[in-house]
């Protein structure tokens, strides 16, 4: 199981307040970052800033939520694979049926499939409550597999996890076809707290936006993310609330936009593939209950809205993050000048871009 | 700066010992990583167990090392672009002692660029001693920045990072131009010890490994990885060690291989885009320096060497944990069953898939 | 509409016959390939020869069909592009009203969408009976979008087309989705035919496959594709058949999978984007309608059954290439061989590797 | 050698002419487009006109050419594999010698490569003259390839093509490497121009351009493209003069760039993967010897001069047919409208979306 147990202390701050609204909460919260990374704590706080100056703050829209795990089967041949796939549609009451079985918090809300060769992948797609999920999936996961193999003709195990999921990879799939929450960030800045608070405009952000995130990321080669830093939001934020940080790979690829509206700025952060959950793995630490019982995410609430709400949050901590870098970013040397100022003060630096 | 200091505690253990050798290091080492997903620290323990079963364990090859940041300019056209791109490679030694001026250990070993409608994206790529460099080589693109800035006509202030460098996106260029260190491991696995250890055998893991790795991660949409859990082991690595774990990001996408001979298994992960530092941000917390000095990371040793060791290190962490997880997935419930032992034992349990 | 009528005349052979069966038709058949690049054809007339050799000979699984156009509004923000695409779920009869209204050929079968700051990409999706189908589609996207604008508040024109589709770029979606013919071909080929007219082994080839089509073009950072030259086959199969060969861009993303069975090769090609049509645009030309008439492509069917005829047929041709240059390619200096003998003969060559 | 010869007649017209500068090219041409969708004639006719109406018309800058080809050696093991690597820097002299026995065309330009495991990709690159160069390049490689067996120990045959070439599939290394001519076009248009001849504003086409061709194919999960349809333009221009137009599904990776600069329309397409040749396969047909020699591309010049006025003039006819499509796209119906009355008129239509 290991040898000693220890810790590793991870420096942490709250920051803000942020104001949020939309479609899961209305609130005033400050949010906890755990970091290496000092300087990400006055970036976050900047943004955050901006939200209390303005009305009504980041609108938070959840507009998709589900867990996902793939199985992988071989079949006899393709059409085999064909035959099982047109099979798991006609039997999706028995499937819930079966998923059901291992947990009264799960649903299943989808499956999808893709055939190469003789070979099929299907992609369980499932509501998970407040549980982020990923335990519960992989034992639906598995007693579907089983209930398929014990039913179906031409069929053997291939693998419990397909990497069709996708779990911590870099992929396009989660985008598209949708794993964990999907929020849609906004907030509208009037132009005189863009020119006094972030020392630009909203023309020079817009642009920025298109030639960095958007044509500098599709040069590197990315795929579906169009950011600056979403990844150094995200860890500080799931370190301090106890959610598998590794999800950051895919969490991370998500889209700003930005634009000019007249001199104000509207700014967007779409955050496709965003796992939390206020239950589960890491959430029983002393210091996670505490942090989320302060964001309000501990509350006597119907099932997932408690997960809901710390989406929504997380999701307006990014936002925060990337519009305070991408506006350090429109004035040449404002990022070097920030860092030696905390240099001075001994703090330790690193320039978040 | 943010509000009142706190510590996030990740739970950390020490596993191993694992064995090395390579051309950057022979030896044997425990581990520590730190996680909120307990299940990773036996399975990481297993493979760490084979490496010690085997002559000469887990052969870590370091082919190459640098770290980057891309700068953006505006050029009046592209024909201007075209100018001031041809001037780079001309001016190398020049551009060599401007980034020279920022820091003792930093070094220029390679400028490329790109072109796009009239943006020009440069990619400065330098060597950092022991330290990620994250920012060191932002101050040296600066330095360039400023210095191209003077010194060439029809060219103005784009961004001081134009995301080709490319710092936590999921992206090619780093794998394709690199970026950090580029390990490749390879533990070659005799068939009794796969057998009895693994209770597999090599004919299995390695159609895994095409069918869900390779092929499943491609139809997902990947780019450039192919792999099962490389995020898992890295994140619990660079926590425990005071990297900044958001680089996990790019560090996940790595390339697992796996072969039988003659029963025999060849198994091999390569990591092209592995970012460490033995100094730096991160480091000077007390855990951080008892940990990398338990490594042999902190020796009196010519620059870059300790980082080097500790990226080899993190390179046959990894193959430790995928080895283990390929291994219980050829095998149907394993996974399942491993989980539900430990969870008897009380522990929060997590599927690592 | 352009300058004086002309023609552009490109060489055109017919190879085979090769030998078809599965879920759409058992056959035997020439195929038409045009093409500037004359080892084409003595390349796929050896695999077309080896599925004559086999029983039952290619096997082709037509396994998903659909033609897709994807429309964009902006929406007032997030909430209303939220709701919006909650209405269009609830709304499916109604809008597959409006798209029958173009054409009796056309029916939608799926609406699919995804939400980026304020802006919604709806996707939707047909089957159009014998016909590729880009233009029935995008007159029928064009009476739903305007339908959508004219009775949903809150949105506005965005383009009739949003490249979400998509048509004729590299991405994920259309193989994660669906567009096109989804076909699968598998071919099992004996040792002894392996060995007789491939020179070559089942072993050879399916490590070949490995290395070369998976590892070497995840390292290029390729998206879902897998292959070695799926573009040249149906480049000129799509000229030969009247097709809008632009459609290889996507077309020819693609899967091999090659296995060693007991020294038997198992070989398959999937092609997920595969779009023909036997009637449309291009197909009114002389020698469109004699190939597509000795293809057997014209016949009195129900509505679609030439179109997946032809599909299959384009699909098995892309095999018969695939198959001869993977085995080549693992004899070292049978390709250029190959070529120095055509050259002989006075024939323009060229390395279709 | 395939059955009796054929010829496969693909419409062909000539629309124009187009105007074009910069640093390959001064000159005013017609271009010869063959392609069963006629609307794209009109299509580039429109942008075409535009091209005349400016001074100095599409500026064509070639910033980058190489022709490239990977091969696949399989080490003993990863240190192998890099001390191979490494060799193969100081041995570039002896390369250089090696490929040029081929051809008094190629000269080797650079040499890069890969390692992952114990496999070693290694990508060649050259100029060739005025041809596109596959074959050449595939011959180089071949004897490349030979001379390392035959002079390197511990490294064995893998293949002749890695697939980290790239030839015909849609990946990101060819856009960061290089491979084939990269290409900028810009052309500025006046207001007064955007508003007559394209009944639009450059803001609308701006803002249409990031919604679509950025956003759109990022979501779509494009890889390195961002343009409407840059693959009609080049399969028509390819097939007219000969290319091997698989090449479009690399080729068709390339980036539009449109800007508001205070009401003119500043547009530019980028394709850093334009394969083109005036000599070689397919050139020596009567059809594409009157055409290459129409465009000006068979005169006496310095070699590879004619291969790189073929590019520019490839690159602004594809700028001429992406403004037209874009500017038809910002007009709610008009696509819709101006193909019913194309097909009034008896012609053959298809929406180029």
């Amino acid at each position: 199981m290991g040898g000693v147990p220890g810790v590793a202390g991870v420096p942490m701050r709250w920051v803000g307040p942020l104001r949020i609204s939309g479609n899961v909460a209305v609130t005033q919260t400050e949010v906890p970052i755990a970091t290496y990374e000092s300087p990400l704590w006055p970036s976050v706080g900047r943004g955050a800033k901006i939200s209390m100056l303005t009305e009504p703050g980041i609108v938070a829209t959840l507009v998709d939520e589900r867990m996902t795990r793939s199985v992988l089967v071989e079949a006899t041949d393709a059409q085999t694979a064909y035959a099982t796939a047109r099979q798991l549609q006609e039997r999706r009451g028995e499937l819930g049926e079966v998923s059901g079985t291992v947990s009264r918090f799960i649903e299943l809300v989808g499956v999808r499939h893709e055939i190469t060769a003789n070979l099929l992948f299907i992609r369980f797609e499932f509501t998970t409550g407040d549980a982020a999920g990923h335990n519960m999936v992989t034992l639906a996961a598995d007693a579907l597999l089983n209930h398929l193999l014990r039913t179906m003709p031409g069929i053997s195990y291939g693998s419990i996890s397909g990497n069709y999921c996708t779990d911590k990879k870099a992929t396009a799939v989660n985008g598209i076809l949708g794993r964990g929450k999907n929020v849609v960030t906004e907030l509208l800045v009037p132009a005189r707290i863009v020119a006094d608070q972030l020392r630009t405009t909203a023309a020079k952000i817009a642009r920025l936006n298109v030639r960095k995130n958007m044509l500098g990321t599709l040069l590197a080669g990315g795929i579906r993310t169009a950011n600056a830093h979403y990844a150094n939001m995200l860890l500080g934020f799931y370190l301090a609330t106890g959610q598998d940080a590794a999800n950051i790979v895919e969490g991370s690829q998500g889209i700003t936009v930005a634009e000019d509206r007249d001199g104000d700025l509207y700014f967007s952060c779409t955050l496709p593939n965003l796992i939390v959950g206020s239950v589960g793995n890491g959430k029983s630490l002393d210091f996670v209950e505490t942090n989320l019982t302060r964001l309000g995410c501990r509350e006597r609430r119907p099932s997932g809205d408690n997960a809901r709400r710390l989406a929504v949050i997380a999701a307006a901590t990014v936002l925060c993050g990337e519009l305070s870098l991408l506006a350090a970013q429109t004035n040449p040397g404002e990022l070097m000048h920030a860092h030696v100022q905390l240099e001075r003060g001994d703090q330790p630096t690193k320039a978040e871009v």
